[in-house]
């Protein structure tokens, strides 16, 4: 074995170690009983101190330093290969041991505070947990900045979207900062004049919804033989190679959060059942980190899902599935209700048009964080602010403001971007497609997503982590990431239609 | 770490592979959807040479001499877990690399032979391929009976049941060879002119025989938060540490096979459930091997499952889970139908008369390839002799002859006699129970099983590997492994009743 395929072979390896984590994951939040926690938390935990063990062999560096010598006897798969190896190993590395653990320490501190703080309406409690975890973060974010040769905050977004800047973030969000807002006046503005929304009256027996979001996944293709829908209490969509498996929950009184929810969970598993099928073991057939993720989740659910022609489609499967008739159940107000916008405290529940402003909320906070700008007993106050400035309404309390995600108490530095990233790159890359084919519109109307599929699979879903995320998006749509083609998409549905 | 400290950390992560590695097996039988087979067999490929390379390190051998050195700074627990360890690694590495490969190729080509072969009633094409794999293990049976100082049978068997000598089994099994075709004649006279054995009449609903399967796990006290019930092909029970999971399938027609088949499964999940907390990562920690596992499932099915006190608990169970009523559904019938013996030609079929007998030909057939007394070319001549001398009857086809078990093919060689001996045992250690704790018949006849598990938990399941399974055997129930018990029980049962 030369030193590549060493390194192949213990990517190998750790790909069949993440794909038992994957299935036992799956397997913990679907199936286990609630006794075994304990038992299965010791095995969590050795095989992931395995992964790190492997991660961290100082042969791996040799290993990557002779095989760069032999770049040139590389084909491009296997150096686009060797150039994510040895990105996973910078990252694994470059962070000495005594700070990884003293975060998985702080992490699971804060998580714990988080839970009880949260519905007690108690940041105070929440402060020193959160302030000492970020002070971690910004010790991290520094060692590998130097490293790295980048600004602190991306080399916290780097794990999540690699090579991204801050500059370009700057100007995509200073370009959705300064739209949205009004643009979201005009929206409410002309949803008012239109006729009202009317929503369709449960109780929706579970058994029903469940049929409903098998009906949906037939439509869109999903394919059952290497999947799975279940349900969980945190839905997710994980598995393991050629085994992509997604949950939901369902509430009684309201099918249309589970429905959509179906579609967005749909659009990462189909991106993960596209991965180079030659390469699911190495890191360049992995799906291109979490801004390309969320494009493909996105594009299935707000670009395609929510499009007027695949509602109407829909609207007859949801009656008939559910059992609905009058007029909440008329395609019109179907439609109505997937397209209503309305400014709310929760990200997890805002629509296209104001989750953009939760992330850059949020994104701003962080930036001012790790510039030590503010601290963390201002956030709450600079939250609130933003949160009037921005959609117009203050949270009655921290509960359902500055509380809301376990994001921040779980150490998700540098992840937020990547919902919004994806937001944008899910307009423009839905763009791309219906540009070079113009089946994809008609096939929507008629729940035909082959035409849609067939330009996703050559341009996104194959090419694995071939290219970084901004080369990828580039050579897929003709241009670098930008507001464009999701300002365009928003003010086509929303204002022009 | 000291050298003992080393070989616990390393059966710790063995410990996690192989918990892994359960709940991947639960998963592919259970939930696994097809088309991801090809994916999940390249993770189980690699976790099982992870585990083979641990097993294998040299540094183990050293490790296991330090220890042994200071064996008397060990407590039972630890010294035992030591034996078990050395043990362990000494199966693991008496036989060379080539030859394990070698064994794997011809298992995987009788194996796959065998599934044409079988149905196709073509022992000629399966000859070959078992002539191959037999030639293999005799090679593996010659060097670990050179290096552990035992026979070559014995050395096969040990993985199975460590410890056991031929000269007991042989003795046990010319003991029942010799009492029971004659005891079945008798028992076979005797139901003749009893009360004609009515079926109830099916189909039984799925759904409602999954109810019934689960109405009777509660009375077993099955520990529904440490465990499941769910449907596969080919029934069996496994998981992980602290989370037993047993399967089991329904046939519409009839009801009873599942039944009894969930009773044995329950006996197998509660020995692993039982097992020593403190130990569970470790080897000491495991359930006795196979011969002590088959005496937990059968003490379950057969001993207590099968007793008139506690079917006739059943009953109105039975009756009202699956709406039955009739003379067929009265208790007395209900407990003829689990009492009835018939000799047949399939071993898994088999009541607890006959059952032996299958076992006893296998072992005979089994020791005579070993000591090459016959030929493969042989054995179904064998068989069929040995049927109708035991049983009276002979099979018309190899396909229910010698064909019938996938063992053979699958190299499963010196496992057959672990079912009998663990029904003799079943039977000893129930009695033994019984004489012991005077609530436990009580208990039954009113679905109270804690008596008998009480005294299972202090005397069996608790124990671990603390002893070998012989000694374990004779300090639970005052004696050596034998027959008594069992005869005993099958005279009082369809003779004396």
């Amino acid at each position: 074995m030369n030193a590549y395929q060493k390194l192949e072979a213990t990517h190998k390896r750790l790909s069949a170690l993440r794909n038992a984590e994957g299935i036992l994951f799956w397997d913990h939040e679907t199936m286990m009983p609630s006794g075994a926690a304990e038992a299965r938390a010791e095995v969590e935990a050795e095989l992931s101190v395995m992964q790190h063990e492997i991660q961290t062999d100082p042969a791996t560096a040799d290993a990557i330093a002779e095989a760069e010598q032999q770049r040139e006897q590389l084909d491009p798969w296997q150096q686009a290969n060797l150039r994510e190896i040895k990105r996973l190993y910078r990252h694994a590395n470059a962070v000495p041991a005594d700070l990884v653990e003293k975060m998985v320490h702080a992490r699971h501190e804060a998580t714990m505070v988080w839970r009880e703080a949260r519905p007690a309406n108690d940041f105070k409690r929440l402060a020193p947990k959160l302030k000492a975890l970020f002070d971690l973060k910004r010790e991290e974010a520094g060692i590998k900045a130097e490293l790295f040769g980048i600004t602190p905050y991306e080399a916290l977004l780097d794990q999540y979207d690699p090579g991204r800047r801050e500059v370009q973030i700057d100007a995509i969000f200073d370009d959705l900062a300064g739209f949205l807002p009004n643009f979201l006046q005009q929206v409410l503005e002309k949803q008012a004049q239109g006729p009202a929304i009317l929503q369709p009256q449960g109780p929706f027996a579970l058994d029903k919804q469940e049929a409903l979001s098998r009906a949906v996944m037939e439509v869109l293709d999903f394919p059952f033989d290497r999947g799975r829908l279940d349900v969980a209490a945190h839905p997710f969509s994980g598995g393991a190679d050629g085994d992509n498996r997604i949950t939901t929950r369902y509430e009684e009184s309201d099918f249309t959060a589970s429905l959509m929810a179906v579609v967005h969970e749909v659009g990462h598993a189909l991106y993960e059942d596209g991965r180079p099928k030659d390469w699911l073991s190495q890191p360049v057939g992995n799906s291109r980190d979490m801004t390309l993720h969320e494009s493909q989740s996105l594009l299935l659910e707000m670009q395609a899902g929510r499009s007027e022609a695949f509602i109407r489609h829909l609207a007859p499967i949801i009656r008939d599935t559910l059992g609905g008739s009058g007029p909440a159940w008329e395609a019109d107000n179907l439609v109505r209700l997937q397209h209503k916008v309305a400014p709310g405290l929760i990200r997890v529940y805002a629509d296209e048009v104001t989750y953009p402003l939760h992330v850059i909320l949020r994104y701003k906070l962080e930036k001012a964080i790790v510039a030590d700008d503010i601290t963390i007993d201002d956030l709450p106050g600079a939250w609130n602010e933003m949160m009037q400035r921005y959609l117009g309404i203050t949270p009655p309390s921290d509960t359902d403001g500055v509380m809301q995600d376990v994001h921040w108490p779980e150490g998700l530095f540098g992840y937020f971007p990547t919902y919004s990233l994806g937001a944008m790159a899910a307009a423009q890359i839905f763009a791309a497609a219906n540009r070079a084919v113009p089946e994809i519109m008609p096939g929507l109307a008629e729940g035909n997503l082959k035409p849609l599929y067939g330009w996703l699979d050559t341009h996104i879903r194959s090419q694995g982590c071939l290219y970084l995320p901004d080369e990828l998006i580039e050579r897929a749509t003709g241009e670098p990431l930008g507001t464009a083609a999701y300002k365009a998409a928003v003010t086509a549905r929303y204002l022009n239609n």
